[in-house]
């Protein structure tokens, strides 16, 4: 039985299933072109040509040259290539210590600084955010000093969808000449993808964000932007990322990146349509709930909230045993449900920021689903908080 | 038109096809158990399933227990991860700063330590080894100091196959307190991978090798062996490997790792005497030719040569013009083959290393194979010879 015949899945920014397409494309490269592309010979190639053929598909999405992207096992390593690569790079070349970035990113980005802070002697600067989860540029600007020598910002929050002013951050970063990183992992599918309209040297992808494989990410390294690599080993990916080259689920993201961005528009506003709704019948049925994220400028599926007096983790498998798949978006530890860093960087009380509930919107979700969930949930809410 | 018709693939130590069984396997965890491990609903706990029965399967072959186990991007990733992990976390103990490896290690470990001693200050002892590529165990027992904090040693050899003495060597590394840790991704598919027989407390593997999927690896990581995350992020893995788990290839890795073990016996049976047939073969027809690695303790399907006054990778096309994939077993730079590293330690002059030829037999080699290659090569050697 389908999943989908009996469960409704409102967690795409947790994963995506494979989109069939995709799988079409990957066929090929398991047991038929299934060579190295190390090797030199035919069948080495052929797996060359496929290699060569997806990163042509990525560059040109991306509106870069195919030699500025590299690819990676996850949007994690993307990540961590670019902040560990750019941070022991400048080391080496005594450009300075000192990074910016925001304390609502990704645990892959957050870690990374953090142990390059803890281990490495770095120093950080987390410029705080507003209520939104929304970074200011002019604040990230006075933030810089002459040993800074990487700014990271997330493209759109993987929590509450927040979308950041890349272009101006990126703006601001160029005129000093330093780096501009962003971890795109969640925006990969839905926003413009274009490097130089953003004004980032460095941007990290995932596919499985984007109805392709998990275990495959890319980087984009904008030309001439030193990193020393995160893995040693081989020559592979230019030298900037060893080890044998994953063929088929490279051209997996290709593919499912390439049919993403082309169907952005009339997917975001089919689901973006959807979530208002979902969004507005939430506020009329139940009391005592604030959106959580930018009211506009977000994520188009993304349906984040804090229900006051509520644990996000109770009101999460009370769903589930409805059916419905949702995620508190928050980093729970086991029988105790703590804030996450995100929600506590916006400065919400603990009452409302434990009780967060995200439900992220996408391909598998029907107009049904919505009013399925619009009955569930205000229902739940009511019994938890009365229990 | 599938390749076996026309070509004939003996280069199965750079990869090999997935098996059909193994894509079968991973079938399901692409769009219907697609959650993500980290997910607490039906889904997630589905996706979840998956991977501890992988991990399950892994653990059995390997006699360890399940928490033993960390999946990664590849092996380079997992020889990565135990050596700067185990390096890093001795390091912060204070427990010392010397490792000692050998010459002819695959590159995934060589520029790891390479890399700890460069930017890290660690200090590295490479044992020598004989004409065979053999490592001798007393020669390693008398390297150790008192501040030696890891043994790295590879299973068998990516180039000329030689089988090294580990169970002997980790009787001394253990004897000593001092971690050992085997680079096993050419031995994956082929030999006994117990271990405790083997007395390691790293092993790294990789599917690809044993006709499962690129993109995935393994290392086992003994309990109790205190190291640090190779990439930062979220807790996946037990906190020891940051990443959205590609849970489809991880079942592929462990279907992949049990159909090897269990056809261990009769395979290696079975390619060996296709490969003695075609050393035999090599050494009556062809003059002036050496077998590289060990005569008797090499990895059963690999026949490595270096063949006096003939360009390896000239040969390498030539062959493949005539529809046969092999492997020169060197790193080659454009223009210019250098001898590898490998055949180097081995103290081959350059006249004989730079004519080094690796076959390697696998699941798609059929006999008629054999006869066609000891037709062609002997004609193309004296070809090139004459030229």
């Amino acid at each position: 039985m389908a999943y989908t015949q009996r469960r409704i899945y409102l967690d795409h920014a947790a994963t995506t299933p494979v989109d069939v397409r995709v799988l079409e494309a990957m066929q090929p490269y398991w047991a038929e072109h299934f060579g190295n592309t190390s090797s030199i010979h035919s069948i080495g190639r052929e797996a060359q040509h496929g290699l060569d053929q997806a990163r042509q598909t990525v560059a040109e999405v991306l509106a870069c040259s195919p030699q500025e992207i590299v690819f990676t096992g996850c949007g994690t390593e993307s990540d961590n290539l670019a902040i560990r690569g750019i941070a022991l790079a400048a080391r080496e070349a005594k450009r300075g210590n000192h990074m910016i970035t925001l304390p609502i990113e990704h645990h892959a980005v957050s870690a990374t600084v953090e142990q390059l802070r803890d281990l490495h002697g770095f120093d950080v600067t987390f410029v705080e955010v507003d209520q939104y989860g929304m970074a200011d540029p002019a604040a990230i600007g006075r933030a810089i000093r002459p040993d800074t020598i990487l700014i990271s910002v997330m493209y759109a929050n993987n929590e509450i969808g927040t979308v950041q002013p890349l272009a101006e951050i990126g703006a601001i970063a160029r005129a000093q000449g330093i780096p501009l990183h962003t971890d795109a992992v969640q925006a990969g599918g839905q926003l413009n993808l274009n490097v130089d309209h953003l004004k980032v040297d460095l941007l990290a992808l995932s596919a499985h964000k984007f109805y392709g494989p998990k275990g495959v990410g890319a980087l984009y390294i904008r030309s001439g932007t030193e990193l020393l690599p995160a893995l040693t080993g081989g020559g592979h990916e230019r030298g900037r990322r060893p080890g044998t080259v994953n063929v088929a689920e490279i051209v997996g993201l290709a593919t499912a990146l390439k049919l993403a961005q082309e169907r952005r528009e009339s997917e975001n506003a089919r689901v973006a349509a959807l979530r208002d709704q979902l969004v507005a019948g939430v506020f009329e049925r139940i009391p005592e709930v604030q959106l959580t994220g930018h009211p506009t400028r977000r994520l188009p599926n993304n349906a984040s909230f804090a229900f006051k007096g509520v644990d996000g983790e109770t009101l999460l498998m009370a769903l589930d045993l409805e059916g419905i798949c949702v995620s508190t978006g928050s980093a729970c530890t086991t029988g105790e449900a703590e804030p996450s860093h995100v929600l506590t960087s916006l400065g919400l009380d603990r009452e409302w920021a434990i009780g967060s509930l995200r439900m992220t919107l996408g391909h598998l979700t029907k107009p049904e689903d919505i009013t399925t969930t619009l009955d569930v949930l205000p229902r739940i809410v009511e019994q938890l908080r009365n229990a």
